[in-house]
């Protein structure tokens, strides 16, 4: 079996690592080999599963430090045929690449926002007036430092390896926990045989609802519905509805099984209280170990 | 009395007609010449107030396409010093600025995150194969449309009048009800006169929350609190604690006065079943419109 995995690229990126230890994975636990397929923003990783041309599409969910990627938040609300497959957890690893031999030459730091942040605070420790400046991803501005001394790049100690560029510090996020949750999301419509298999043991569900109308006290009506079942609630995220100021979408993590009869009632529950409700799938967290 | 403001600069930014807007409140309402002072980042501009340099910071809290800026949310849990002194809420306009004659020539649009993000529905309509490139502000990308007849800048017509740069599309936002909350933030330690009467008069509190660890049914038991009160939460936003995942902190943001019986309770009740509690603010809403 042959399948095919978008992620956020180019080649280095943390996203490329994820999909990579997904295609192991494949490759050990379902026979299947894996082609992997780069694409230019998350959005457009997301936009090829729904479009029938790639099965699977491996993108981040959640940094430890960041907090919820929010374009996959609200592409899979907007859609109505994306479901979670599977997540993986990666530790995250920040390296400044440099052809400058010290901190004192650089002037410019590029990388992705979420990597810029990540790291906000060793870069107002040790370089406190640089210009900080926004790329795709985190590899995109390791290919402008061969010829500017005075710039620097926040990229994985990987990628600096991949593109031959020197690492100046080997690992300068601000939290020794920081990793990344990432999704395998594919399409409803796929007729691949491990959908079924996967939600009759999924352990972990993620849906989203949003709430009636100027109803004070709904989004506490609508969480006790888990409370009085003692379901665990393992995130709750607020987005906006996008109609208007001060209305809500809440996204939820909670821990069990879409067949299992607790479940089931809490979710016919919490259907009656809201307006739209959304799940997203009943999936595994995969024991991924990062070579 | 003279008072100065911070805000993310340059001209031209929504954060400097926010600014405007205030300084205009505070000429009209208590007598005060405002100075604006441009910075180049949010997070430098709440920083001048804690380090005492300036008397208030205009920051942009929440936009309703895009959520929360979670920049001040983060810099507001981590300090002790910041204090919410009032709010106001602006429209957003979103102009479409470049020296090209047509849409059909542009291939490089510049912008903020926020306002590319803001209209990506009429980017993937109406220019679908364009470069999105993010800049630190609006405005950062107009300097170099001049030179570049294919570049564009997405910003506010505003700006387009400041910088002199044609605006091809007035109007491109992708909800006609984008609006942005902006938060007067003022140091705790500042002996202003008004913050204490602000204080008295406030209509909207804001506080944030974390929970003690392995609590299942932590956040309902919380939220009950105000809703055994009929106290209406107006928003709800989780941010990672940064320890590890899926620690939280939650921002709430209510409508009521520090100083009514059933808040105090709500308060003191909502502080025994939290671990670290933090209120940033009893703060009014300013009736302000722009000019």
């Amino acid at each position: 079996m042959t399948l095919s995995l978008a992620y956020l690229g180019p080649t280095g990126t943390n996203s490329e690592t994820a999909a990579l230890a997904y295609a192991n994975w494949l490759a050990s636990n379902q026979q299947a080999i894996a082609t992997l397929c780069p694409y230019p923003s998350i959005a457009l990783a997301l936009q090829s599963v729904v479009k029938g041309k790639i099965d699977y599409a491996v993108v981040p969910i959640e940094n430890s430090i960041e907090g919820s990627v929010t374009v996959v938040l609200d592409t899979l609300w907007q859609s109505t045929d994306l479901q979670v497959h599977q997540e993986l957890t990666l530790p995250i690893f920040h390296g400044l690449l440099s052809y400058s031999q010290s901190l004192e030459q650089i002037e410019t730091v590029y990388s992705h926002p979420q990597a810029l942040a990540q790291c906000q605070k060793w870069l107002e420790n040790f370089l406190p007036q640089v210009q900080l400046i926004p790329t795709k991803s985190t590899t995109e501005g390791i290919s402008l430092l061969k010829d500017d001394l005075t710039a620097a790049a926040i990229a994985s100690p990987r990628a600096a390896e991949l593109y031959q560029a020197p690492l100046l510090e080997p690992d300068i996020k601000d939290s020794p926990d920081n990793c990344t949750r990432f999704w395998i999301v594919s399409s409803q419509k796929s007729d691949r045989p491990s959908n079924e298999e996967q939600v009759n043991q999924g352990s972990h569900l993620s849906l989203a609802f949003s709430l009636p109308q100027n109803a004070p006290g709904a989004l506490v009506k609508a969480l006790e519905v888990f409370a009085q079942k003692e379901i665990n609630l393992s995130k709750i995220e607020s987005r906006p509805t996008k109609r208007s100021l001060g209305e809500y979408i809440f996204f939820i993590d909670l821990e069990g099984n879409f067949h299992d009869a607790q479940i089931k009632d809490a979710l016919a529950q919490l259907s009656a209280c809201t307006e739209i409700m959304r799940i997203f799938g009943n999936y595994n967290l995969l024991p991924i170990s990062v070579e």
